[in-house]
């Protein structure tokens, strides 16, 4: 987490390195040179993400009563994409390069820029912040370097023009100096095109077309012929899966409003540049939980107000009266402790609340929990209050209710006088005029919570990243730690840190030596007893310390050694216990061979 | 299982039934009309599925020390389908109606015209296998029903010409009677193209054309342009990933051969014709193993001789000295077993031993686990010997080298005389030429051997295949038992017999009576303690009996049922004890609270 760039490149590349090396991480079709955007998880890289799947699972619905899981197909049926609005509106904005004809994400040039050699040896001469140019140092650089590395640069092309020109511009910078966006919009332009300025190539330096939406969602065909007709889209998202579920779900599976669907699953997104190894990949896994809720107006009329949540509230136990910014706050409330149980606490994490500007139209509240990466602090996970956007969209795209009845409000319209009635309607239609909706909707809206005691629920979604997940969980337990030997020779100890719960392997199992049968016996029976239960390693070879350096590397939080004490060799008050040795400190205790699954059970699940 | 056709199909309608109406199994994006060929899983199927995952994860893995884990995107380097030889031949024949512009899978024509009305109609009335026709039956059958159902059929379109040009056919037909098959083809067909037979179509009984190859790959492009370059296939199985992974696994995992690779993950195939509920979909999961070993001339360098087979042979535990055909004998024998321990036992499984001409051209033995579906016995898994085909495609396509050094090899070669090698060498090339292999390759083949103690590791290859198996277990578990009440009324009661290690629920908890707050307390308590250990359900509404069946229906393996016993009513004996009831027999039992848990986890796990 260095904020030195250079410090975290090179954490990185000794990250992408061991995980390469000890089978967490391979780039996707490695021998065939890859294949950009792609990764593969090795042995520990599975059972890593398997473990991150387990967690998230066994905490957002075994261990509750009101969320069930889905497992939905990645290819749906087109029109989902339409109703959602992916097919419209799921874009980047990109370039393409009228020289070398590169294609770059528009919104993306200048952080890329800052990345190129050629605006890094570039900036070595002119002092960009201050404007202080040096032109025949500039002409230099055009004649050599500029022509290995940016080619189509206007400086490159035609230097003295291009010079004359700026020091022209540069002349009256006193009162309106150029900024360093200008300088290199200014080198990249010809005089020719000077009436209007253009963003260089951060490539070659040549002129980029303007900017046109390009749509992230890899499509295909269903079915023998290639039609428009049959045109079906790679799910961009597992979350639509469960709108259009929604009420299959609700009707197979004896839930009431409030309740989740959860869903784990493969998504794809056609980025124009994937960065950052697997943070930005084209193929990914998502964890989302859509939380379906009262419309605050159903907790008005049954139980009269909405509890509002303020600074301290108490988010431990869900209550019958809160209305959407309180389940909101207590999703974030509970994603925090999942990440918090498996090793990823307040220290690296952060919070950015997006501002009313900020909001997708259809959202009333989004926040972003971020996580502080070696290449910048980024998003894990993003939890939105969505309001009835989603279920109202695919109602209406497809013509099938997705409405729900509630008994409880049906019970509490009947108390209601139809003066009371009045009043809330006027209130309700009053409060969404307020918000730029339509008071004839809300009377629409109000009628059918009156009469059919019927609403579509609205939506609260955590909506985690696992592959960003593993990630954050491998760049978190990357740890070096120097240490001297007995020789007083400074070694390098390099470990990772897993929180047991997530960690590829439990135990390593070790008989002190391989060649002693009694030891390997006994280790053997060790090992054959805990691997039942936990993911253990059997390793005999080479010197001990030289194993637990090993297990280290892939984060293996126990390690177990059966030595000659073992097998009462000190005495009998020994037979029978190992040696437990923990990773992160190193110390090692003497545990009863009976009561180490006892011991190490509670600690990894 | 019944042989019967129309029990058959009946009972897979309750199955398809209760899979919608208890959240198993959705038409995958239902609300718009469904898209043919892909399926979801609701709540309980999801479980459903994420049990049998851990069930092969855990078998295949966690309780072996050989086979490691790999977890590889669906979208890889196009090169690899190349090599693999899937862009080349993995194709269905298709052939389109020229009348109706219908596509059909010309190699399942024949079995779609037994499926079809108008087929059945006309058999009705020409009584096919005696040929024995009635003209005039026919003529009415053409001038009515067939101008409906088949419009396009030569006897509609021109009955007369049609049925005097089959007399004249039938005439002579007391030495060359007409097959079923010809006489379909005569009424096809028109006597201007009396140059040859046609198939008609199963739809309209058109002409159809000849059928083309049609590759089952769905393809895509990654990155923003649509290029030929940059074609991209979603692949149609996930074994591949293994192959081209095997050197990285190899070199990162601390493994040696023999050693396996295991995978569970999404592939795609676009089929002509999805059918048989989710049997033959477009998008699937697959659980693939290969499993790496020695070829056979390395175990006779090392041991002297390859171990045979025998009927009789001891599987339980391999040897050092098995070649291809004990371990592929051996493999047959440990699915079987898993099979078993998940509730299919060989009472409804069925084995197909490919012959030789049926057998790829790199196989040396396939063999087929079928599984007794209501629709037919079908394939579950594929057990192929493969070879090194795979590496060597993947070798040679690629040009980096996969080949495993051995240090036993080199030991045992360093052993070798020249005489002897010489001997070795002029006895392989003498087994390959007999099985068409050329000396040369033989002779290249044994020099790695001989000089680096290296080779290409052969494979054998359990393919099983996910969605299939859970429909094999829901199939399997269904079960409809006819029982008179109390006052003689029959009633059915429809189960799904579950085995307990696979059922999505393993406890149902009821307390008696909902309205005794002391009952439900003790019921949220004995809750609370097994949901932390077991996928539970708490049900506290509707009679005991109601709540039994419901848990019936899903295949719940056990109910625990709070009383007033247990709450120490009828004596301080009985306090802290619930009702254990099973599922299967229907019988109950007293169990202390306290022994629940202990009895419970070893039947489910």
């Amino acid at each position: 987490m260095s904020s030195d760039p250079k410090a975290s490149q090179a954490q990185m590349e000794k990250i992408v390195s061991l995980c390469k090396r000890r089978g967490f991480i391979y780039q996707s079709s490695e021998i065939y040179g890859g294949i950009n955007g792609f990764w593969d998880y090795g042995p520990l890289g599975a059972e890593l993400k398997r473990n991150l799947r387990t967690a998230w699972w066994n905490t957002m619905m075994r261990d509750r009563e009101d969320v069930v899981g889905l497992d939905a197909s990645i290819i749906m049926h087109p029109a989902i994409w339409k109703a959602s609005g992916h097919v419209d509106t799921f874009s980047d904005p990109m370039s393409t390069c009228k020289s070398c004809k590169k294609l770059v994400r528009s919104d993306q040039v200048w952080s890329m820029l800052a990345e190129q050699r050629w605006v890094q040896s570039l900036a070595e001469v002119a002092d960009v912040p201050t404007q202080s140019f040096d032109g025949p140092a500039l002409l230099r650089w055009a004649e050599r370097k500029g022509k290995d590395l940016a080619p189509n640069l206007a400086l490159v092309r035609n230097p003295q023009v291009t010079l004359s020109w700026l020091a022209e511009r540069s002349a009256g910078s006193k009162d309106n100096p150029l900024s360093a966006q200008e300088f290199y919009q200014y080198i990249a332009t010809e005089q020719k095109a000077a009436t209007g300025l253009i963003t260089p190539c951060p490539h070659c330096g040549g002129e980029l077309t303007e900017p046109r939406p390009f749509n992230l969602m890899f499509d295909s065909h269903a079915g023998p012929v290639k039609s428009d007709d049959n045109i079906v889209y790679l799910r961009p998202e597992t979350a639509q899966a469960i709108f259009v579920q929604f009420k299959n779900v609700f009707d197979s599976s004896r839930v009431k409003v409030p309740f989740g669907i959860g869903q784990i699953g493969k998504a794809f997104r056609n980025e124009i540049t994937p960065r950052n190894y697997t943070f930005r990949s084209r193929e990914f896994e998502q964890m989302e939980l859509e939380f379906f809720i009262r419309p605050d107006e159903v907790i008005r009329l049954i139980y009269g107000e909405v509890a509002q949540w303020h600074e301290g509230a108490d988010l431990a136990e869900p209550q019958p009266n809160w209305g959407w910014e309180l389940w909101h706050r207590y999703w974030v409330d509970q994603r925090t402790k999942f990440y918090a149980a498996i090793g990823l606490g307040k220290d690296v994490l952060d919070y950015y609340w997006q501002s009313k500007d900020e909001l997708a139209h259809y959202a009333t509240a989004t926040v972003d929990i971020l996580f502080k990466f070696p290449f910048g602090t980024e998003e894990l996970e993003g939890i939105a209050a969505r309001g009835d956007f989603d279920l109202t969209q695919h109602q209406k795209h497809s013509g099938k209710s997705l409405e729900v009845f509630d008994e409880e409000l049906r019970e509490a319209v009947k108390q209601l006088t139809d003066e009371q009635k009045k009043t809330f309607i006027a209130e309700v239609q009053e409060e969404w005029n307020d918000r730029n909706k339509s008071r004839e909707d809300a009377a629409i809206f109000c009628d059918k919570l009156l009469s059919k005691a019927s609403y579509l629920p609205h939506v609260i979604e955590p909506s985690a990243g696992l592959d960003r997940l593993a990630l954050a969980i491998l760049t978190n337990a990357f740890c070096e730690e120097e240490k001297a030997d007995v020789n007083g020779k400074v070694e390098t100890r390099t470990f990772l840190r897993f929180h047991p719960r997530v960690a590829p392997i439990k135990v390593g199992v070790f008989p002190l030596l391989k060649n002693k049968p009694e030891l390997v016996a006994k280790a053997r029976e060790v090992y054959d007893m805990l691997k039942k239960h936990l993911n253990c390693f059997y390793d005999e070879s080479a010197a001990i310390g030289r194993r637990y350096a090993r297990q280290d590397e892939v984060g293996t939080p126990f390690g177990v050694t059966i030595d000659f004490d073992s097998l009462g060799e000190k005495g009998p008050e020994l037979l029978d216990t190992v040696t437990l040795r923990h990773r992160d400190s190193n110390e090692q205790e003497r545990v009863k061979i009976s009561e180490l699954l006892g011991k190490l059970l509670p600690l990894v699940s």
